[in-house]
């Protein structure tokens, strides 16, 4: 299978989560999984799901405008770029409502010595998500 | 040593060589590298040196924003977001010049075999750079 592909459909699902029930996250990530959020280090998946479902806004929309991708010390490393839309704002303001994204994530092949006939299966082992401000 | 110092010094060294003197980049690569430039895949240090050294401006100036970083997989992940200034321009349209970029880099502990009393030297085993547009 074509790993850019793989990397897309996995990028895909994960915004999907996010905008539509972030609380699925918690599928995606680890104990072992790290998040850099604006700066503040979360470890571990129940944290870093803790977090993500806790961010102050009802609604959210990525926005994907570059995916890049290779492969790194066994797994993926991801960059994807965007902008962030929250609360279906839709008044004048809502530009200042669209916010350009950076985020890295370090996606190693999950284990699978429980499934052993899957493959191509991710988790988020390392998690940096930043706002860009201009 | 604390590993958020290391990295940031290992960063400040990787842009003040890239804003002086790109050639002598080709020391923080390796054959096993890869450069991913605004979607372009580039592998192996020499062919990384060339591209980065003929990008088409005579001068350029990265100005950091933010830098974050996580152990992953033996090595360290890098991301920064900042803005890079081409060409001293200093008329009105400079602005324009001043782009938001994110970077981000899998540095990896070089082998030290050879060199077995030094520690912290760090190579950039991925590295992933993208202009970010508003």
């Amino acid at each position: 299978m074509d790993p850019d592909a793989v990397v897309k459909a996995f990028v895909d699902h994960y915004y999907a989560t996010f905008d539509n029930n972030r609380a699925e996250l918690a599928g995606l990530y680890r104990d072992c999984s790290m998040l850099t959020f604006e700066g503040q280090k979360i470890q571990g998946g129940q944290n870093i799901t803790a977090k993500l479902t806790s961010l102050p806004f009802a609604t959210c929309k990525h926005q994907i405008s570059t995916l890049d991708c290779q492969p790194s010390a066994g797994g993926v490393l991801v960059f994807v770029s965007g902008a962030l839309q929250v609360n279906d704002e839709k008044h004048l303001l809502r530009f200042s409502q669209v916010i350009p994204f950076g985020l890295f994530c370090m996606l190693s092949f999950a284990s699978f010595h429980l499934m052993p006939v899957e493959t191509g299966i991710f988790y988020v082992q390392n998690d940096i998500f930043r706002l860009i401000y201009v």
